[in-house]
């Protein structure tokens, strides 16, 4: 079952408001690690799983990739991209991850920024990217730390009773799958996995991993939002690199 | 400061004890886990890093290795892996990890069962090994997990007032570097190191990634020691397995 979270016309206007804020987590945290994995931009075919609204493909056009592929389940993310990241050499196309077939098609990267959490068969998703990557193309994904999704009742931050946060709290890290939550609307579903099925998953389909990070706030942000400081306690996500072998 | 908890009287005859049981995290969950990640041990030479009383030394020569070296500071552990487990084709040196230099000579396989949380300077010693291991040797270790290892008030399980088990509870993630516990005597140090860390330094130095192991307890360690059910709600132990590419 797919998940389209970002058509649901209370998700998105929050979403939206949120992202053009500037104010957030992937401004000050996720964003700055995945590009600053990426090796090399010029000439390159990028697919990006995920798309959202197109900044990233935009960005990827502006430093010298030669032709973008943006692939997303929400129309209303597609009609944004559309309107405000259109250029000649990116496409967009509204359609979920896992129903995405591109026969004969190769990318030199492929790129996943937030959509592997939403994801439920990882493994299938591996294959599939290994496929559409050229000899030597990347792979980098982020998603949401095993750290984070670990727990069932998600409800991380132990507080005390004037509200400063004591410790994270973690369990049920071994029982991978399902993990409910309300995200502006009840029943956003992810999916948690474990460190090792993450990496193990890349290395058992070919790809070779190049890189781990597990990003802190670049130092704007802990101006702009002082509660990244945070992110030094706990990461939030972990942006995986990988190189198809073959 | 290279430390030796090994040697001090009152917490060898503690260890001593427990490992002698039978009935420990390593029996049950570490020693399956490293095992299983070794590909083949047929006619191998073996380093063994923190080598103890010997046991891994001679499971190792039991099932094909052609010689083993183990190493370890503890005069105390050496003394009895040269009673309880000497071989001919095994050889039994005392001294440190860090101090330990061996000009010439590669080996096939280098393993580290629970020593490298007690090594400072992670890097130096990736370093050292990649450099004692023959094209295509693998390096095989385990170590704490960075999820037990990060708090620095090391009071992992946060309990109800029946002692209960609430959940685990995680801190200073990213600030890694020695972390103090009482574990027999007051006082032992080991050293917190974050999963990138752990990763990036052995892909840095031109080992490739192989495989990641966030071990559970193997079935009958769920009957001679229930508590290890936990271990299914945050991992103790994390094994990595690399390979030298060059």
């Amino acid at each position: 079952m797919k998940q389209n979270i970002y058509d649901d016309p209370k998700f998105f206007k929050e979403y939206s408001a949120l992202r053009e804020s500037g104010i957030t987590y992937n401004d000050f945290v996720e964003q700055p690690a995945i590009k600053s994995a990426i090796s090399n931009l010029d000439g390159k075919s990028v697919l990006d799983l995920g798309c959202g609204t197109g900044e990233f493909a935009k960005y990827c056009i502006e430093n010298g990739a030669s032709k973008v592929l943006g692939v997303d389940i929400s129309a209303n993310m597609i009609e944004k991209a559309k309107k405000e990241n259109a250029h000649n050499n990116i496409d967009y196309i509204c359609i979920s991850i896992e129903d995405l077939e591109l026969e004969n098609q190769k990318f030199d990267l492929v790129i996943s920024s937030l959509a592997v959490h939403y994801v439920e068969d990882y493994a299938n998703l591996i294959k599939k990217v290994r496929n559409l990557l050229t000899k030597n193309g990347e792979f980098i994904f982020s998603t949401e730390h095993p750290i984070v999704t670990a727990k069932k009742e998600m409800n991380g931050w132990v507080k005390d009773v004037d509200g400063n946060k004591l410790h994270w709290s973690l369990d049920n890290y071994q029982e991978e799958g399902k993990r409910e939550q309300h995200w502006y609307i009840d029943g956003v579903i992810k999916y948690h996995r474990t460190i090792s099925t993450l990496v193990n998953t890349l290395i058992e389909n070919g790809l070779v991993l190049e890189k781990i990070i597990e990003p802190q706030s670049i130092p704007v942000g802990l101006q702009k939002m002082p509660k990244l400081v945070n992110e030094k306690r706990r990461p939030s996500f972990i942006v995986i690199k990988s190189r198809n072998s073959f």
